[in-house]
């Protein structure tokens, strides 16, 4: 559990792209940032105000989240001086890189003599039980898509926030790295030892109030070869009374894979319900979630439209429409 | 990789039943196996010469394979003594017990001083890389299970014998502990991290001559909550051209999930068949392992018959009545 709230460091960012992880804090999250960190050649910008370390300390910030990728896989001196003074301030570090702030040995000294605490969201911090399979109390929604990255986080961020605007009991309940970094809390699912991938999901998604629903963000897809046993985790896992599909039209092949064509709508409806129908026999697919942001304007209404007429269920891009009508099918 | 011939270290086994492992490699391997060590109190016997550490060395073994459970999950002192001679004599150690030789500082450091291995066959030793999904020269043979322990490493241990009987080109590739242990190879699938769980697969199983088979060892069940993640990346990453399906009929629900019941070798069918075909077009279900081990003679030879009337497949007790008709399926 990371405490809140952040300043965002967007280091020397080149431009909004390389910060995407702190527009995503920044979107679904305002009220976890008190302001942005920008180093003298930083490009980025996420109409926050710019603070120093002493400011955002008296404005109340507890972490600093590195909301930009580094360049070439290293963390730079330049970077490196900002990082330590904010230990040395009294801020933990959070981090989603790849390479892990416990392998720096100058930030584990100064975490160490300061007391702080380095948050690495890619290395789960958790002994996760193996799943027993039990069925819990509240309800679940989890989003599965025809590919990975076709915009499951975003969808189940939008369903979140829909929800809780009706007065919803809602959960976000993050399964990736990005979505740590947004709640301050979740599982990095592709990091977590075989074994235990299914109970690091009930774990993830306990007993709640009946009228509560968790939103799991999803992850993979049971159509990708290299990571659909993380899927099926994540389905037997999550125990699901809903599912959301997810799809991206203009894809021609899986992500990564050249030789594999996306499966239809169909194909991931009859085979993810019928894998969630093993431990929740009440599941069903309740709506259609399309990324079409390689489309335009008319052209995403007319597939929208086509594919809900095709498939007999909402479907909206809840980036362009919102996600109302998936929780509207939520509360129906 | 673990060097073979082996010393099969008895300890002391209270009775045959707690060196199971032992009792492994002896029926499947016995050219590995040059002899056994047994302490005083030892009641287990794998009908091989008893030797000392010195007589084994000069007949040749390599490595002191630890072939017997431990009680309380404590390498005993009594146990101790043996193993820091193995090293001093030049053996190298293997284990699949629970707490890990290498966590034992007083072997880590014999080991060290000898210049010996530890090998913890429950830790993958390998970094493994992303599934690719790309098709792969040679044939591959999955067992697959309605639920866990119901015989599935026994069936394709015998299913790899009967091949090789018949003059076929085959390998046992193992993905649990004590299939590692009999083969001196393998990867302990249910260890290894998320995201590389189906590359593990690929791995273990590289392109190969055509009329190669790859005889691949099961793991869970994808009807079972707990681990049906790891058996879906074992089909996506096995790639399989040919399915067994196995079976235990006494058992009354899923193991340790006694809130499920176990689903029909029809579903197990069906559903393994589906998500084989996302990798593998021309999958097919070949035969039927059933393990009859709670039944009498009479009683196993006609539920066999019986699921081979049902589902038009070949079904043996591979332990009862050998491998050979699933051979036979395979070559034909």
């Amino acid at each position: 559990m990371i405490e809140t709230p952040y300043l965002l460091f967007l280091g020397d960012a080149p431009d909004g792209l390389a910060a995407k992880v702190a527009q995503g804090i920044r979107d679904w999250r305002p009220e976890n940032c008190v302001g942005q960190y920008r180093m003298e050649s930083c490009r980025a910008d996420m109409n926050l105000p710019d603070v120093t370390l002493e400011e955002a300390k008296v404005a109340g910030a507890k972490t600093l989240v590195i909301g930009v990728a580094n360049r070439g896989g290293v963390i730079s001196q330049a970077w490196k001086k900002v990082l330590v003074q904010a230990l040395e301030e009294g801020f933990d570090l959070a981090s989603g890189l790849h390479n892990l702030l416990r392998n720096e040995p100058d930030l584990v000294a100064v975490a160490q003599a300061t007391g702080r605490s380095l948050h690495d969201v890619r290395v789960p911090e958790v002994s996760y039980p193996i799943a027993d399979g039990v069925k819990r109390a509240g309800k679940r929604v989890l989003a599965v898509g025809t590919d990975c990255s076709v915009g499951k986080m975003y969808t189940t961020l939008a369903l979140d926030a829909s929800l809780r605007a009706r007065g919803m009991k809602s959960t976000f309940r993050a399964t990736g790295q990005t979505g740590i970094l947004i709640t301050g809390d979740g599982v990095p699912l592709d990091a977590v030892v075989a074994d235990f991938m299914a109970g690091s999901i009930e774990w993830l998604t306990p007993p709640n109030e009946e009228d509560h629903w968790d939103v799991i963000e999803g992850q993979g897809s049971l159509f990708h070869p290299s990571f659909s046993g993380v899927t099926l985790a994540l389905i037997h896992g999550g125990q699901p009374d809903a599912l959301i599909l997810c799809h991206e039209p203009t894809r021609t092949h899986m992500r990564g894979l050249p030789g594999y064509a996306l499966p239809s709508l169909e194909d991931v409806r009859d085979l993810s319900l019928r894998l969630a129908q093993v431990v929740n026999p009440e599941c069903r697919v309740v709506g259609v979630s399309i990324n079409t942001q390689h489309m335009g304007e008319a052209e995403a209404a007319r597939y929208c439209a086509e594919v809900e007429a095709r498939m007999g269920l909402p479907t909206v891009d809840p980036f362009r429409h919102g996600a109302g009508r998936l929780a509207e099918a939520l509360a129906g």
